[in-house]
């Protein structure tokens, strides 16, 4: 004589925590992806703010000498 | 007459199975948590950028006008 009811709530309550579990699988899955274009995002922008930096630091070169000859009246 | 060994193994499964959707929600939390310290990395790099290009535009603006001036011989 088996407790069917039991059994069945059993199953169901698994099924449903099989069903939530892969649910929760899905939504790591897309904030991996999320992170991983974040990551690319920020390595991008790093590299932009190194290239301005240098064009600043060439200007600055630029600006300096253009001041050091004016004093020197040429 | 129960069938214990089948009811404790739906159990065991369950718990298992809530064990597990509980660690997912743990590594769900800090991906969350992840997300948003790069969002804010983002945000930051953006502004800095743009910091950075107004820096370049007002020493490009001062090298054409050293540039006019030496034109003009002053």
């Amino acid at each position: 004589c088996l407790d069917h009811s039991y059994s069945l709530s059993s199953t169901t309550t698994s099924e449903e925590l099989l069903r939530k579990l892969n649910e929760q699988k899905d939504i790591i899955a897309l904030m991996d992806v999320k992170i991983k274009e974040m990551k690319g995002t920020i390595r991008q922008l790093k590299v932009n703010e190194a290239i301005l930096r240098e064009e600043l630091r060439n200007k600055e070169k630029l600006l300096s000498m253009s001041v050091i000859r004016k004093k020197h009246g040429m």
